[in-house]
């Protein structure tokens, strides 16, 4: 996947990271730093990990000051080792002193990500098996997330609400039944796959039957997934689901199951350490 | 601390996490459940944690339809137990499971900065010294996740760069010295304390001479925290910044410095478990 | 499909369609009519039709005057006749006036796109065929007139370039083939199918062969149409598209395929006549 | 009239048109298309018609991508030919495929309403009248649309409620009398004039009396508006309305009214053809 | 004038003007009061002035908080005594406080400028002139300040550059002549009339030839002002602007000209006097 | 202080402003001046006045049209003379004119209130006294309005609620004492001071005991403040505010307070007279 373009909903979140931090005026840059002092800014790697989130870091400096100039000397998704310069930024102290927190907290979180999704991804190797993502992410920071997921190895599930049918447990509780579910799913835009959520393997045996295109397993026990990947057979997707750990998804990938999705990599990653040094 | 009212910026960041799950809308909930069902949902906690979240969680749903009937079960602060119904939620089907996730991302992140800071509060119990977050938070979240960590017993830091003035070292390195950086500091307005970051000792002696109102020791030892407090003697407030964990924190209360900050609080605390049940 | 929550985004834009009529105010109302001069306004059909937009005709005056009452008499989608009062609405005599413009533009347009997506598809009926719309809508219109696509019987097609993959001549152009095109496609997620438009029926071989789940046949002949039929017999979906009209569409439903799409539904419809009559 | 500098509400519009279609991503173009790739697009005339929209669709790829070369090869109000690059656009392929609708979609509605009141106008050529548009435009298109309808050689009315006063049936319904309500009007700034709506002779006879400067005939027949402009004797000007189609244009223009408003231009024109094709 | 709704846009500006003052928070208030504690809050008079922005400093208070009971006292354009209670509000006390200063700041200068007009036109009594304000408003508040103008019984001129044509120095020198300018602009929609403005008797005298409606005296001498007035017999309208106090306000007034703009009234207007009292 | 970056939040306000004035377009510019027209535009100072306001004035145009050269030859805080020209602007004649009467109302209203602060502050010249600004701002402007009293040799009180803590009468009587406010305001974060409005000599030593940072002198006689700055001994700041004016405000800086707040600076200004001369 490529980043031509950030999408315009994307870049105003980043001006409104901006305002947040910013507020009424950097007061301490504005009383210290003089109008026309220029000077040059590394971003440098206090630990290992994988990268994730340059052109959004880039775009916080493109929204405060056009003129200062950026040079990326790694790429999102390159493996980075501590004391690495990541990138330089040179121009008006100013204005990289006042950026310096929004575009280190978008690299941050979004390399913890990447990271963390890579340590899963790794766990898995040999396995026909995907980590992928789910809609556990931090309010405001979807897009970025998932795009940091997908630079670390792993793959992306629906974006929200809009782009995927995911039946889950409280639809099938609200409809009455699974078979009914899916039916009245049907009426969907024909670019959309549904998928089914299901607990038990009799409702899975429902599911298939109803004509999901793929079923989420969720909390099932390892012995129970190996159960519906016999049961189905290749002729739909298995997703497993629920309390995915790093001790526990090589085992699950183990079971046969297609995608193993994990919320952990946007609720629970760990931020990396990166710092921003001042050159004169 | 009360939260009487939500600011207004902090409002239509809600709306925006909605814009952004939504999008075109709910597919699966449009297709599944006719328009004048009505249902009642149940926040349950999958774990043990402290409670952070509440009022935001309740915006969700009345940006999304002010009929809906919210009722708390606990207040934020509140240390929850497993099982425990935390929230109650009553009117159309249709809204509650399309605000389902928004409302759950918010409870999980803020209950989870509140709970790894409560942890952090406990481990330094006994010690006159306070645990402080930082402006490590992720884009747009910083007043949810300030006030998350209020309610888990810590204390808030400056809340950006415009209400607060700290002088950290690309500061000074762009200055040239800590007593010139402060001097300049002076232009602020006179509700604003002065903070001002040091790595020795050397420079804790200069920035107590150029009239600093805190100075934060950046990754010092152990060793010269405990001259550093000698060194000041109660003049001003002295905060311990750099690399704390929990396994360091209770050696560095015991210093006797005055703050200790804690990125990770906002950075990197993991999210708790809740889940909404919907009952018919 | 119901329509319980209006998207979040949807009511701003409806915000802005206000805005944009009345910027800084109805003079012509503010001059004549008293503050508490009160009325009843009724929608009135000046023809024959397939009723949509009641939502948001009722979201205009919602954001308008929170106070007036609404009383529908018909539901979107029915069949509505010359001289139908269609909804009726109750309060302060300024509020209905200021609001007529937006809320007759709204209902008349999106009342257009029904009716006439609902003669194409009694044009095709008694075959197994779709007719679905398109992209070509109105830039900030999208799902409104996509609801009124589905309101008049037909289908949609994904909303945007989000939520759905669909391989076009000129992405073809830029890779070189189909079946690089529909290789690169599968990064993807998941949830959603690979549709690819083909102008030949050797491009259509290529892009069954690849994997495509949905072929769209562009502009293509009746004849070859059928020959395309024949080849996939039923393993994926075949999309007629281009040029289609009311002359050739039942032509082009009697080739066995599976969805026609129709820009002319949204981007030419025409706008059905509605008053709103005032009554003191 | 020159279109020197978008309005800045204008340019928002367009920003959200591309959130709109692009919203979380362009899925296809960032799987198929790689970053480095560059092409050129040319925007094809399929059909004859009025060009209207070059600077808006200009705006969307600045507003995506500054870097791109936008070259015109006419100029709005131009006839287009069959086949006709009406312009080139240069620059990295993935910018010019995710901006390719929007674009398409504003050059084809503006120039179908710019060749629609072309059409009208021609009709009437000979009489000294003008066709003008009415506020019956689409939500949020507004400017747009009635930038096209001067382009197409028509006349605008006033833009919204807020720059022009127009008594209408209800307002005179609320107010009692023709008389009373110009009475009121007379409050507004100073270079506004007044306009009239009115159905009969009689209250044609009021408005002149009571001091109009425009009064519109609502539904009037063709002897009627004869006798009209006869009453009147140009000491105002008269404005026919309602129903007028291309079949009866003429008849009323040559009644010696001044103005014929007609809402199809805005509310019913169909979109014209027109392609972006990419060469490598 | 009444006000019935206030424009969409005016409630964003005060929404944003909220914003502005609580940014992340009313700490005071947040430290201070309880969530639960209640009180009444009067707004009194501190001087004798002009009433102006009651439905505003209401909207204040409906956005922080819709629970609060308002009660007017006064109607905007009421004479209001020193120690006069303009308002009641009742309910949370941490929502009256925190919006007390945006309310005041608005009901301050909107009345400031009310009472300012009012002297103005109290200047000028007898003669049949009107006071009309101009463009000269602050930045975001041009609706607020034009409706204190028309509150304190001054007219307004145009709103904006959009509905209302006025040409001016710069237009004329760019152009070249007052009658190739307005000749120009006759293209624009038949309810604005043309203004000019000129300097010299000579340029008044081409204006009028050239068809002008109204023509602005721009910083002329009494003496010539008379002269306009004679020369222009009434057959269109003469507005007086430049430079104009209180002090010459009356003799122009008596030169005979129609309207007399006045900068000052929403440039250079001191705030009225206006505290809120807490009573518990 | 330095004004390196405009903050993302005031540059929005500019852009508003803009949509203020410009709404849908520029009828006058449009009509008269041709598209390619292009000249210069001298900002011409009509009166003596202190500078304000030259980075907002430019980003007015740099938002309507990028291409517009600026030269300023001035800086804020510099004292103008009748007749100097402060700026030059040249490019299009259009985009000259249409940013006119924006960038004027900025740079008149800010070098007004730049002006009347220094009136101030030459007054109290010789002693050791601040002229201070307060919260009494117009709504959207109080970052400029404050950046134009620093300009003018004033100093900044807190912006908003948020970053200082103020305790006044409303707050203490809700509270009940000034001991118990001061106690509970303890609670904020450690960059903050407390301040504390008095009325009283009483309330001046509890607030003392209390350990206020900074007091405010609430309209308190001349006498009763000596007394205060007697009572304190420069143990904490006072602050006279209240009814300031130019007739007392060497009086009361003769009494030995720190600060002397002044409401007027920013609710009362009067507008400086700044023209723009078009050449060609």
């Amino acid at each position: 996947m490529t980043l031509s373009e950030i999408p315009p909903g994307v870049t105003e979140q980043i001006r409104r990271a901006l305002e947040e931090d910013i507020g009424p005026g950097d007061i301490t840059t504005s009383l210290l730093i003089p109008d026309d002092d220029i000077a040059t800014g590394r971003f440098i790697a206090k630990g290992r990990f994988i990268l994730a989130g340059i052109p959004f870091a880039q775009e916080v400096f493109r929204i405060l000051n056009p003129a200062l100039q950026w040079t990326s000397l790694f790429r999102d998704g390159d493996k980075i080792g501590e004391g690495d310069v990541i990138a330089e930024l040179s121009g008006k102290t100013s204005a990289i002193l006042t950026g310096e927190r929004v575009s280190l907290n978008i690299l941050q979180r979004l390399s913890g990500i990447a990271t963390l999704t890579n340590t899963y991804a790794e766990h898995i190797q040999g396995f026909m098996c995907r980590i992928v993502d789910t809609r556990k992410t931090v309010p405001g920071m979807r897009f970025m997330e998932k795009y940091a997921v997908a630079k670390g190895g792993g793959y992306n599930h629906r974006f929200g609400l809009f782009d995927g049918i995911l039946i889950k447990n409280n639809h099938i509780a609200a409809v009455g039944s699974v078979s009914e579910a899916v039916r009245r799913a049907r009426g969907a835009h024909h670019l959309l796959k549904i998928e089914v959520e299901v607990e038990t393997l009799q409702d899975l045996a429902a599911a298939v039957e109803a004509g999901a295109d793929i079923v989420m397993l969720d909390n099932m026990s390892v012995d129970d997934m190996r159960k519906a990947v016999r049961m189905v057979q290749g002729r739909l997707l298995l997703e497993a689901s629920g309390g995915v750990t790093l001790d526990t998804v090589r085992t699950i990938a183990g079971t046969g199951v297609d995608l193993i999705s994990v919320g952990a990599l946007t609720h629970s990653a760990a931020a990396v350490d990166i710092s921003l040094h001042l050159i004169k």
